[in-house]
């Protein structure tokens, strides 16, 4: 059973790897795959009134997920978020926990919606799962992600609204 | 007639009213009303391999454009750039003249294209020049612009490909 909690101070010798890994995969991110663990914990640990979470999955942290305004100022109603899933950790209904917790955090939060900027077209099982969580594709930005073994394949902007 | 040039270390002082009053307007840009003159010069002015410019007509800088990759990694062969035009600039085609700029330095940096990630639906003569330019709406992601006076509005992704 996953147990889904914000992050703790003690955390990111755990979550960093998890990053670390799926940056340098280099199939479903757009971050630098040169990226340090300093810049990482820059991009992923996000202070109020943003928030970074893991699961456990029975003791060791096996995902992570960061949520917030996707955009400042007259933007600033629409949530985004991102998640990493360790790969021992797959396949076992863990993102879809944590997608759902980061739409609860969002709907609670008071945001409209919630708005993936880009998600690679090849990650068919991470589109299909926000598409069951009620995402649809807003549109697709032909070839903008490189893969390292499809090629050039589009990103989705997705979006779900959030009732209040 | 408008001349564009990289913007110069004593450029600042000039350039900081015309953000300012864009973002204080509300209407085009999501960034945080509140953005000090610091935080601005943090978002606008880019180092390489980014790049801002400016434009002058006849003397006074009357606008201003910053451009760069979109995104980090496999994202980071798509541009993207941001353009403002003080009010008393406006009307003149100098938003085009910076437009086709940007395009002409993404083109030459090696760019397979431009994505714009938030164009306010509201900002008709901005998406119908885009339109002009090259560009196509990808998507409209509904609601997610909070317009002074419209309410919520759409915002557009658009998209030009650039042919090397």
């Amino acid at each position: 059973m996953v147990e889904i909690r914000e992050l703790a101070d003690g955390d990111w010798p755990q979550v960093w790897p998890i990053i670390r890994e799926v940056v340098l995969a280099g199939d479903t991110f757009t971050y630098d795959p040169g990226l340090t663990a300093e810049q990482a914990r820059e991009l992923w640990v996000k202070p109020a009134p943003g928030r970074t979470v893991v699961a456990h999955d029975g003791g060791a942290i096996v995902a992570t997920a960061q949520m917030g305004a996707n955009r400042a100022g007259p933007g600033s109603h629409v949530a985004t978020a991102s998640f990493m899933v360790a790969s021992a950790g797959r396949g076992q209904g863990i993102g879809g926990a944590l997608v759902r917790d980061a739409l609860d955090w969002a709907r609670a939060q008071g945001f409209a919606g919630m708005q993936f900027n880009a998600v690679a077209a090849s990650n068919v099982s991470a589109v299909e799962l926000y598409q069951r969580l009620g995402f649809t594709i807003i549109g697709t930005v032909p070839g903008a992600f490189e893969h390292p073994t499809q090629g050039r394949v589009g990103l989705h902007v997705m979006y779900a609204p959030l009732e209040p």
